[in-house]
């Protein structure tokens, strides 16, 4: 039985909660929270658990194998490190942590004591993104060419991070988790509308080597919410609405051929194809509930997580170059970790 | 009656004979194309009116006043000129010409001998654009603050123009149109997945002074036809989809308000406000025939277009920074022209 | 404290549970099921509260007022008898029960004893249902013409009722919240396609006096889920999509006219007119909560519900008519009863 | 050469001309019309050939073979009689005639002189019911449980026919030509709202033998234009959205399954089954092009029409049960020709 200490109470802190008590193997041991108002709410969910506004409380107590952390990410580096410290395997909320410093730092702490450093890359861990997974392994696509991302509703403006470190964030870890290849640059422009906020909106491009490019459309104020992402290969392309209901995943069996064309000397003409479309049925369950397991796995064997602190490092790296290059109006920044 | 004469014949010339042909007040004065299966397609539908494969006797001709050209983009300027020198109008198709340079000895020819330059941003004549400016200019949006547009779809790969010469060239015009402020900067980043050809998918930001940021995402590789533009202002925010047989426009009562928290000092809260949403009904007339009318009559009273060759010249700008920074990787271009 | 007991922890059971337990001056004051497994989830959610497989215990009960049903309609009856001569107030899930027969007498045994006999036709305390009401009885719409609604989805199959006492159901709570008329007659057509099962699909007519009607289309066996009502005036039309996440109710400015037609004798030409469309923010509150305040509130006071066992009576009575029209393929069956 | 004459210049008989005048083997022999703009209307766009309004003319004309008939359905009967007696084969616009009578009547003076009499059923040529066809009867969707359309949008208002027959033939004439068996008998309701006028909307139910059942939804009065069938199969089913511009056909692999439930004796338990979705490419070729060149091979080798008088007149047969019940309210009418 593994021990799990949950610490912040407050939007994702419920539902780490909820996932550790009931997944196999594992209970609660305990919640901190620095809000009293959250630390009711968590006596009332988990009537036996206890609750606490001192986090040295859990860490002294040596049954709590596990710190899964859901705090804001200013906080994220000290409370991992105090985790790891005092020996307990670490799950962090994305982003990993601020800087890519303070990620090196974590994944050394990490490493030196063998334990367990995880980031929580939910969508990495969703029936979708597995199956967009499955199709990009399996060469369905062909050879990568483009990921175009849009990901913007009205809200939630964040104080401390901008809409590249709140949005933006989800598709950096899918595309790691998806390419076998790794940005070599980073163009990024944005923009406030709110005096002293930061950027609530921002487009970023991603230059791999080759023709592979990437592009993702972060808003925080736009009047409707999309949440789409158009992923194309050589061989089909794929627009991904994870919005829709049942359709999540289309697949078209689409594209260009390049024909000779005998009228043009020496020049290929364009000729366009177009096949079936296809809907695969994609496994509805909880991510969160796959990604404890999956978590819970490592910490019982000793196994490395599918979103260690490696991967949080590179995705807090390209964090940092996005919001580098949107100072400069989207002057490219070279990338040199993980490449 | 004013005679026009319809150079190019190919996918957009025969709707100018089509429109000019019908507009009261005109006439069609003759058609030129180089390919005779052009000429034999133009004589069928425009059984009295001389074809010609030469240009030359067009602009020989006294009673034509008006060339309206729709030829390949690197034919622009010579043929334009040429007509100018003849002391005939001009109708060109978008964009104006290649460069900047060529488009101001354009307007140069045309002001010295008090004629007519018009380039055909036929977008700016559509009962759905000239909504948004009277919703624009007539303050319903507030202060603007972005301009998010998606073109794209499978298709049309030009030969000579990389995507955005072919397709950011509308978003452009339609910017020129609606706001009353020029872009500052420009970022692009683009790829092209054909050896050879030129970029077949870019993304382009236009920085404005203030707060205000326009942004472009064309693609001729994609899977799904997606022609969508967001507006966002302070009060209100715009939905255009371009393809909604019914709904073109949707006006949504949403946005931020900024609210004095009294539990964080010096603070200000942001507050979500949603109201309801509207659609107004569209014009639903052909743009192309708005504009022929409108053309006619400046050459009739010697006005300027509404879309004449400054218009024209500041797009091309555009164009030509727009290009300048994808070969940069997104590296910020500054503007000079018309600002 | 007015206490509420809580008999049935199937499906909906637990929704009316969670609603009493947090609705101002209520409290729960039992909850019972015959199933083992259910009374082990009760517990869970509710710790400090009694659960138990008798419902004599409940009815034995002087602290209990209430008793919220939620069980299979074959036991609304035999349930909802025993709580009024209990002196119990009773509300029920839809349908009220079985038969007209039934539900006059539960009136009858209601009004003896000044009880409130409340049945849950909860759309009716939704806020688009609400919004419907308003544009309807606020003469928005014109005169209403037709009511055209589409409930179809996979999955669901009830073995003891038919698909319109499932579906239809909800369709005839709204028409009698809506319409200040009632039908008078209806015409049904159904099929089952699983052996000894009721009727899986069935088209329902209803007519009323003058050019009002309503069709409803419910389906258990269909590839999509569809809940969509057209509501036809001769100002205004409404299109309410229960599953848009934003957009639910859209008004059209749309319709005809009749106009002489100078061409034709004795003639009226038929118009078209569209004007805007406009989509009216709605109240997103829980509707159940809602209606448990509603039903409180008529307890403590001594009002009638909203939705009362005469509203039940008449939503019986048409579903009764349905089914017998249904079996002899669509002929119509008069109403008689609330005309 | 096949000469044909046209009949009827209004709303589809230029399309009737364009395709003959383009067919492979045939060209235009005259064009009739009563209205002398329609006339002219002819003239302009077919400038060779011969126009009048006197049919007679065309009669008389030993030259032209075919008479395609597209003028109000009254007539349909008087000019295709007067046709096939001089000796011409027919082509006649939907629906075939006013009566079984008098389509029992044509389809005898047809035989006659083995003359071809077609009925232009035009979506029974299109792409997307042609896929359909071979979706159904290649056993795809298994055995057929039921059709279910929706075929609404404002506007164009009949003064001769009520809605039945003119938009639910387009279902009748696609449903006789997907399924192999014929409807047993037909319930209908409908209502007119404009005094004097026939109805416009209309609720149809045809019953099969078996559990077979197939319902349509028109209305000339909707504020949206819909144009969807679904297709129930026990293997998968589909949803036909004809206004969609690229996904017009859905297939889903959906169903139920009956499961032996060991805990309830003697009960099957119904559970669900969700797969993949595909959407087949469809060819976007010209119906009426398609059915052309079907007719005039009819003409050519004496063969029977794919949609000849038998067809038809199955149509006109359940269009008159349809009304005739929609005038009791529903009660379903028996059919007997052709099942």
């Amino acid at each position: 039985m593994i021990s799990v200490g949950v610490v912040g109470f407050g939007y994702w802190g419920p539902n780490l909660a909820r996932n550790f008590s009931s997944a196999v193997g594992a209970r609660l041991g305990g919640i901190c929270d620095l809000r009293e108002v959250h630390l009711q709410r968590a006596q009332r969910q988990f009537p036996g658990v206890r609750v606490t506004s001192d986090y040295q409380e859990l860490l002294r107590d040596p049954a709590i194998q596990v710190m899964a952390i859901a705090t804001p990410v200013s906080t994220h580096f000290p409370l991992a490190m105090a985790a790891l410290e005092s020996g307990k395997h670490v799950w962090l909320e994305k982003p990993l942590c601020e800087t890519s410093e303070q990620a090196v730092r974590l994944i050394e702490a990490a490493q030196r004591r063998n334990l367990v450093l995880h980031v929580d890359h939910t969508f990495v861990y969703t029936g979708a993104v597995r199956k967009l997974h499955e199709l990009v392994t399996g060469g369905v696509l062909g050879k990568l060419q483009y990921y175009d991302s849009t990901r913007i509703n009205l809200g939630l403006f964040q104080h401390d991070v901008d809409v590249i470190w709140d949005l933006a964030v989800h598709d950096f870890a899918i595309l790691d988790y998806l390419l076998d290849q790794r940005p070599v640059a980073i163009s990024a422009n944005g923009m406030s509308h709110v005096s002293g906020s930061p950027e609530n909106l921002a487009y970023i491009t991603l230059f791999y080597a080759g023709d592979m490019i990437a592009h993702i459309n972060v808003n925080w104020l736009a009047p409707v919410k999309i949440r789409t992402i158009l992923l194309g290969g050589d061989k089909k392309m794929i627009v991904f609405n994870d919005l829709h209901p049942m359709e999540k995943i289309k697949i078209y069996d689409k594209g260009i051929e390049l024909v000779d064309d005998p009228g043009r000397l020496h020049q290929m003409r364009i000729g366009y194809r177009t096949g079936d479309m296809c809907s695969p049925n994609i496994d509805s369950g909880e991510a969160l509930q796959i990604e404890a397991a999956h978590f819970l796995d490592c910490v019982r064997h000793g196994r490395r997580s599918m979103t260690d602190g490696e991967v949080g490092l590179r995705v807090v790296h390209w964090l940092e170059a996005a919001t580098a290059s949107m100072k400069q109006q989207g002057a490219p920044v070279p990338l040199t970790i993980g490449v």
